[in-house]
């Protein structure tokens, strides 16, 4: 890239069912904590991205122009991304050209979802309607049944099991209990897991991310204006973005999502680094099968291996790495647009060891892996303490 | 910008009524026209760039993972923008913005929309979704409504009549009239104009853009490959984006549109030209009045003179700045997502002659303007002929 770029400020509401907010609401407060972080103000603002999944959900089709009113910028170029589930870090990949281009030099990324206003029926149909509307919609597949179908392959294939699944739902409970901004702030064991009701086989309720309402936000600026923003800059070290067939039905190995692999090569190429140079992740459990595949894409583990390290604790706060101390999507939220964003809000927050000491996992080198619907879009960031 | 850009493959569906056709089939057409017309294929995509502005019209509510599907892209970088009216142009300005900072070589970008596929006033119900969600769409305003206010403030601060109005879409049908892609093929008169039904005062039907399906495509890439892919390579100058406040009711004055000019001053100073440079536009004339009040943003005329080209003719083919010779959004037809690529498209196409000779304008350097909403999104973009 032609310029280097820096996260020079964070912003976060709680993630949780808010009945009383609007999306405009959430993400004004996450884009003004964040400026308030870098010390600057809307007009310093020269791009604003945002981050939205669904207007069906919140009601407002064209999200963008509203968040922009709300936090009071008016002219910057604005930008809306969408990428599924991975639409804050479509955001944040926006913002990032635009910088390393030269287009823009201080942009504010916004990430934001508003679920819970409609009933949870409405939107599993909204979210299930992203999915391929041609031939696979139609049939009645949902995203909890497509995570079925991986882990089912999973567990045929590589011999993972019920409890290896319950295992990292177990986990992520345990470190969300820690972090202010989840959803759920309530310890589970594998048993609650195991015995939670069935969604689709073999995930369980408690297998899966919840409906979320929350945004985060990040300013984003390049090298010469990173250290004047901030004493604790983050460098963007690598940001890559890679996509897959859409049919599952075409896939040949359900068990693995290559695009994640892909965008995982990419970013450590572009880098330079390796899986044994990460010191903690946050990475992609929409439901807990995923985050096993996620390990052995990104390398942290061999093929069919992923299981093993959470059976042997080692990606627990104290472990060799330390995968999704924010709680993840399983227990932090999942508020789709804010996802991404928040990813790297818990990137920076760890840096800046500005997180409760039970979940501080620290380190000076961070990857965040985020991918929407089965890994169609698969986005892998590595970031590095400045 | 830090590389220069340059457009090297072109691809159009006809514009219209489609009943049997789906988005990612008239998104393929267009794609792989381009992908044909640059001499390539799709695994030489490095990124793909999706323009779609409305899930719910064509009911794929995550429209870019089809798309490549469509396309046969697999594992590149993909991309959705949404930016309204003015999606394909954000979709060109992702790809701009990917490409000049050096992360992508060569970016296929694809706007589509499928907007007959819902009963017209399901489509209407939709597209007035994008409005205001909090405080302007619950109380019934619809995107003709907003036109109509803006027509309303031209006349009573300017002078421009009805008539005026009506003058814009005789041309605009004149040069449609002779593009074979264009959904009305039809020429019209002022008096059909005037006595066509009352949509909202004062803008009656024929001056109201259609409900339009279609797709259009680029290809472009960076100063490397632009000599490689093509003999007529078409760079790009300027790539200007501007914001406007959200709230129509807050805006002090109706009769302009401050973002266009926003956005046209920053592509003329990173061009280093001026209005009396270029050669011909392509402009947003979502309602006959949009097209007035750009003529004076752009600076073809001075403020509140705007009616006074289209009296005198000097944005009809053979004046001093033809002005939309496609036959424009009003119609050659306004699939949203497509709009902003279906504009370079017809800049590639006069700047190589590819036009009937009845509406041919040629020349070395044009501008194409296309916005979102009411100007929420405002897209400036100068090409210069290779």
């Amino acid at each position: 890239m032609n310029k280097k770029v820096a996260v020079v400020g964070i912003g976060h509401t709680k993630f949780g069912r808010f009945p009383d907010a609007t999306l405009r609401e959430l993400a004004a407060v996450a884009g003004f904590s964040a400026l308030e972080d870098a010390g600057i103000t809307s007009p310093d603002i020269d791009f604003l991205s945002v981050g939205v999944a669904s207007g069906s959900l919140s009601g407002q089709l064209s999200p963008a122009a509203s968040v922009a009113d709300a936090l009071g910028i008016t002219g910057a170029p604005l930008y809306r991304s969408e990428a599924a589930c991975a639409t804050g870090s479509a955001a944040i990949r926006s913002a990032y050209t635009a910088l390393a281009s030269g287009a823009s030099d201080i942009a504010l990324v916004v990430g934001a979802e508003l679920m819970t206003r409609v009933p949870s029926a409405k939107a599993t149909e909204y979210l299930a309607e992203m999915g391929d509307y041609g031939w696979e919609y139609p049939h009645g597949i949902t995203f909890p049944g497509y995570f079925g179908l991986i882990a089912s392959a999973h567990m045929k294939e590589f011999g993972t099991t019920e409890e290896d699944l319950a295992l990292v739902a177990v986990k992520n409970h345990e470190n969300a209990y820690h972090n202010e901004y989840a959803q759920f702030r309530k310890r589970i064991t594998v048993d609650d897991v195991l015995k939670s009701k069935m969604v689709a086989y073999p995930l369980k309720l408690l297998d899966c991310s919840p409906l979320s309402d929350g945004a985060s936000a990040l300013v984003l600026t390049t090298e010469e204006h990173a250290k004047d923003l901030s004493d604790t800059p983050v460098w963007i070290e690598a940001n890559a973005l890679a996509s897959l067939n859409n049919l599952a039905a075409e896939r040949k190995d359900l068990a693995t999502i290559p695009s994640v692999r892909l965008a995982a090569k990419k970013a450590y190429a572009q880098s330079g680094l390796g899986p044994k140079d990460i010191d903690f992740a946050e990475v992609h459990d929409c439901f807990t099968i995923a985050e096993i595949v996620v390990y052995e894409e990104l390398g942290f583990s061999g093929r069919g291996k992923g299981a093993e390290l959470v059976r042997s604790d080692q990606t627990s706060i104290g472990g060799e790495i330390p995968v999704n101390p924010s709680g993840g999507l399983k227990a932090k939220g999942h508020p789709l647009g804010a996802t991404g964003v928040s990813m790297a809000v818990e990137v920076v927050k760890q840096f800046r060891g500005e997180v409760e000491r039970r979940r501080y996992v620290g380190g000076e080198v961070a990857l965040t892996q985020n991918m929407g619907l089965t890994g169609q879009y698969s986005f892998v960031t590595i970031y590095r303490r400045g």
